[in-house]
This record gives structure tokens, C-alpha cells and sequence, in this order.
């Protein structure tokens, strides 16, 4: 029986208690895996603390209904996240708090405070694993626990247990990918003849644009995804700053016009490569792809990554980069394995 | 350290040797794997058991230039397949015997004989996974032990251990590829105006087509890969035989150019889908699709498979699905899984 402690209870954390209210029974007949969520700490949405097992429909109604997880019955309240760690006596804590992306606060010390004692894991919260990857993973390794983030790169898409497991004892040569649904579904809508601004006012209409699109359209996010990639995969000791970094808003239609006629299409691509001399080089940047490339046909906010590989050669996943559901079952994947390493 | 005794030598048996002379300090340093290979027994090259360890290089120099494990100096010799998988005390058996593709035999029996006591099966022969999967997975867990058989599928490229460990959770509403590489590059060199028969003639000569080409062109060897989906995912109990299957040798030049007229493309798809009745349907066929699925972007002999997911909508993962190394590479990475499994 896993023991889960919710920091942070907002889109992903309730997309993450729907999920595990919806699959309880068939996580258990065809996993064998059992849970029960004991605490959720949320900066706003107040706490609950419950030995026996939070009732996850309750506790989303409370919020859903009252605003607050004070509403919810039972439990002991007023924890704030770092008292939920220390006492909460979970196996695993889900870090899912509101961060700072360029401080990685307060999640980076709810890792480590929970890693300290042993406790596993597991986030898809960008600032830890873009900023402190590093040294999160080796005080995980040194307190015999796991820090596991396969939601902070294209969601739940597999990318990151992919490339660490099912790709281990490959050397990668590069490592490149369409890591930002906006802008991929910026570039998709340009192809078809619409202007920067009128796609941009669109894509904000529907939702898959900020009202502030820096950080999409800049390349920013996708920056921090590369150098999480870096850092897993390339052994490399990067930060966001590192990665150099052009996006998208100075692509004009005579240039994707002159993509269409040469049988070529543009795609903000995130890349990581080991330069002959060993370095490491990390960039995002538009790219005029071949059609044939396995990453030209990833269409609208679909995201994708290409391994290249010493003995495989080049393996691409394809998926979704985003979404409540997809983003809250990265974090279910995470746990399924480390229930997995522990039985 | 693992054991590892291997029950033939040809091909993929000496590719995986290869990988693995290679790789061991490397192995040893990044995922702190250690093995020793204890036996290796093939039917035509002989075979030697050596306790402390066989010297992979003499072993393969002794095959490459005095045709037999015989001319092998040290270890004990002329242990049958069964024999060897009694006696050599390996943890792991790698079964890459030649198999009759009706029958599955002898590497069922390797199988078998492995599993009952406790010794692990890794596999990328095709016979015991597509004939005998549920039986062979049923007695690999009664036993403590693992049936793991990545490279039965798309060889090394993460698929089946992608769809077990890395999709986990969710409910699989279809799944869908191009799962042989010798069809598609002839569905790839066709599109640019060649003739069946041309383009049957030049695979052959390149070497992706067999002699005899029916295996590849009439979608039996897909159909043997749709029924190791259905079985491992979709809990079907399924043979080949199974499988409605229509391969490529009725499409004309007229088929591919209508195709072409409607924004399309004609892949050979193998497919497993759940009805609403429950039964699984599986099939291998023909099918013209739009330039934008993500399956219609794969050519030449790459291969690439679709998983449709309750909670992740669709995940398609895209590789070599042949290859001396990359079939190596996939027992390699089946060894690893056990070993993290048991560590």
C-alpha cells in the first residue's frame, strides 16, 4: 500500500485524484498497486492531513464547491507543505506546487526536504527539474529513494522513462524534438496561410496561448524541457540560460513560403548534441525540416522527441506535450514505477 | 553479476555478443550492470559452458573462423540446448534459437524448461511470443521469474516494454502499425512509380526481401507481431492464424496513384481494436491514410507503432523494427529490466 502526499492541489493535482478515484479497482486487479493519498497541502486551498486514507471525491468536492479543503470532513487541518512532509509519513510526496520557474521555489526545497528523509519523488513541476536536476537525483540516489519527472517533458507522453529505461545502454548522440504544443500549433496554422499576429490571436482565444505568450513563443519553455534533457541524458550541468534560444515571432509568411516550395516546413525545434570535443551543446531555435523527418509531420499541438542512438539509431515518440488528464497521469506512471522498483 | 547462458549463436546471438564486449565498462559505470555469459549451445555451432564466464570475443573468433564454439579453448563442451539450461546456473536464458514459425518449437520447450525453474527468458524469436505468450507469461510469474520479449516486435525499438511499463495505467482503444520494414520500404519505393515486381526485384537484391517474400508481402510476419499486441495488451488469447490478413501484392500502380490524388497514402497496417462487444479484432491490411496521420510520415523499412490510450489519447512511437544490432540491443535492454528488477 503506497502512501501519497499531494503538495499542491490545483489543475494536475485534481486532474491526478480524478484519475486515481476513476482507476482504483483496475490499478489494483491489473497492477497489483494500492494506494492511499494520507495528505494534500495546497498554499491556497489549505490542507488535510488523514492516516486512514483522504477520500479523494470529497476532497474535490470541498475545493470545487466550498473553495477550500478546510470544508472537507474529518483529518487534521493547517499544515502547510513543509509540516505535511516531515509528518505525514507518506511513502512518495507529488510535488505540485505553484513555482517560481526562475528560482524553482518553493518546490526545489519541498524535494529536498522530502528526499532527506527518505521519501520518494515525483513532479511535474518544471523549476525543479529544469534547475536542480543534478543534485535532487544524487540526494535521491543517496537516501535510497526516487525522484522521478516524466510530466515535466511532454506530460505523460513517455519520454523521459522511455530514454531512461527502455533506451538504457544507448549513447545519444543528439536529442531533438517539437517540446511546445503552441507553438507547434502556431506554426501548423501559418502553414495555412494565416499571419504571426492573427494565429497568436487565435491560438490565445483558444486557450493554448497566454495572455503573456513570452514564454511559449520565445522558446522559453521549450529551453527549460532542453536543458532537463541535457542534464538526464547528456550529463551535462545546464541551466534555462544556457540553452541558446530563438522562437518563433520573427518568422514571416515569405518564410514559410519559401519552406513550402523547397518541400520543407518550420518547426521551433529544442536540440541537444555532444560536440566532438565531449561539451555539450544546447539550443531552441526554428528549423526548416525535410518532410521525410520524422518530426515534420507532428501537426498542431502535438509535441515529439527523436533519440539518436549508437545502436538503434534514431527512435521518435509522438504524443501530447500538455493537458490536465495527460500531465496528471504522468504522475500516476511515475508512481506505478516506483511501486514497481520497491516490490 | 548476472548469468547469462544463450541458446543460440547465429545472428542476433553474435550481434548481442558484440554489444556486449563493447559495452561492459560502460554497462558497469552508468547502470552498475554486471554479467558473465556461463553457456552458449547452437544446434549447428556447438556449444561450451564455462562457470567463470566464456570470453565473448574468443567465442565469436572461434564461430567466424573455425566455424564451431568447439574450437574454443577452455569450458566443457558439447551440451545440448536443455541440457544447458538444467545445468549452466544461469539467472537468464537469451533464447534466439532457430524456430519453426508453425510450431514455435524448440524454443517453446527452451522456454518452458527455463521458467519452470525460475530461470528468466529473454527472446526475440518470434515463435514462442506470437504461439505461446499468455501460457509462457503465466509460468514465468507462477515462478518468480521474467518473460521479457522486446525485440519480437520492432526489434530493439522500445515498443511492448513502452506499452507495459511507460503506458501503464491506461487502457489501450486500439493499436496500430507498420510493423514490417521489407513492405514498407516497397509501399515507399512504389509511391515513386516503380512496379510491384520492380520493386520486389530491387528489395531483394538490397536484401530486405527473402527469396521467397512471402512472409513479408502477404503480411504473415505482421500478423505474427498484431498477435503478440493482442495477447500482451488486450488479454486476447490469439494464434497468427487469427489475424484477417490481406498483404500487398494486389496493389497496383493505379491504387498508389489514386491515393496520391486524395492527399493519402497507402501503409500496411497492422491493427488490434476492442469491439464494443469486448472480442478483439485483429487484422493486417492495406490501408490508404492521411498524409497527417502519424503513421503515414514513416518510410523505407522504419517501422512505427500507435497506441490509442484512454487518458493519453495517442502515443506513436517510431524506429528501425530490424537488424542485426538493434535486435542485439533489444536483449540487452530486456537484461537490464531484470537486472533493475532484482536489485
Amino acid at each position: 500500500m503506497q502512501k501519497i502526499a499531494m503538495i499542491g492541489f490545483g489543475n494536475v493535482g485534481q486532474g491526478l485524484a480524478d484519475i486515481l478515484i476513476r482507476k482504483r479497482a483496475e490499478l489494483k486487479r491489473r497492477h497489483g498497486y494500492e494506494f492511499k493519498v494520507v495528505a494534500i497541502s495546497d498554499f491556497r486551498l489549505g490542507s488535510v492531513y488523514q492516516a486512514e486514507g483522504i477520500n479523494l471525491k470529497r476532497a474535490i468536492d470541498a475545493v470545487k464547491k466550498k473553495g477550500s479543503l478546510e470544508a472537507y470532513r474529518g483529518g487534521e487541518k493547517g499544515w502547510d507543505a513543509l509540516r505535511t512532509i516531515r509528518d505525514c509519513g507518506a511513502d512518495v510526496m507529488v510535488e505540485l506546487a505553484y513555482t517560481d520557474l526562475s528560482t524553482g521555489q518553493p518546490a526545489i526545497d519541498h524535494c529536498k526536504a522530502a528526499l532527506r528523509q527518505g521519501m520518494s519523488v515525483v513532479t511535474s513541476n518544471k523549476g525543479p527539474a529544469a534547475l536542480a536536476y543534478p543534485a535532487l537525483n544524487r540526494l535521491a540516489r543517496k537516501n535510497d529513494a526516487s525522484f522521478l519527472i516524466e510530466g515535466t517533458v511532454m506530460s505523460g507522453t513517455p519520454v523521459l522513462n522511455l530514454a531512461m529505461n527502455d533506451l538504457a545502454g544507448n549513447e545519444f548522440k543528439s536529442i531533438s524534438g517539437i517540446l511546445n504544443g503552441t507553438t507547434n500549433y502556431m506554426l501548423t496554422e501559418m502553414e495555412k496561410g494565416m499571419s504571426y499576429d492573427d494565429v497568436l490571436a487565435k491560438a490565445q482565444k483558444l486557450g493554448y496561448a497566454e495572455a503573456d505568450p513570452t514564454g511559449d513563443v520565445e522558446g522559453i519553455d521549450a529551453a527549460g524541457k532542453v536543458c532537463i534533457l541535457a542534464n538526464m541524458f547528456m550529463n551535462a550541468k545546464m541551466k534555462p540560460e544556457d540553452v541558446r534560444r530563438r522562437g518563433i515571432t520573427r518568422l514571416k509568411p515569405a518564410d514559410i513560403e519559401m519552406a513550402k516550395k523547397g518541400g520543407k516546413r518550420w518547426k521551433l525545434i529544442g536540440a541537444v548534441k555532444r560536440r566532438k570535443n565531449g561539451d555539450v551543446d544546447a539550443s531552441v531555435k526554428p528549423v526548416m525540416l525535410p518532410l521525410d523527418d520524422p518530426l515534420a509531420g507532428v501537426m498542431g499541438p502535438t509535441n515529439a522527441v527523436t533519440f539518436d542512438t549508437d545502436l538503434l539509431g534514431k527512435v521518435t515518440v509522438v504524443g501530447p506535450g500538455a493537458g490536465r488528464v495527460e500531465t496528471g497521469y504522468s504522475i500516476l506512471v511515475d508512481l506505478l514505477a516506483i511501486e514497481r522498483s520497491r516490490s
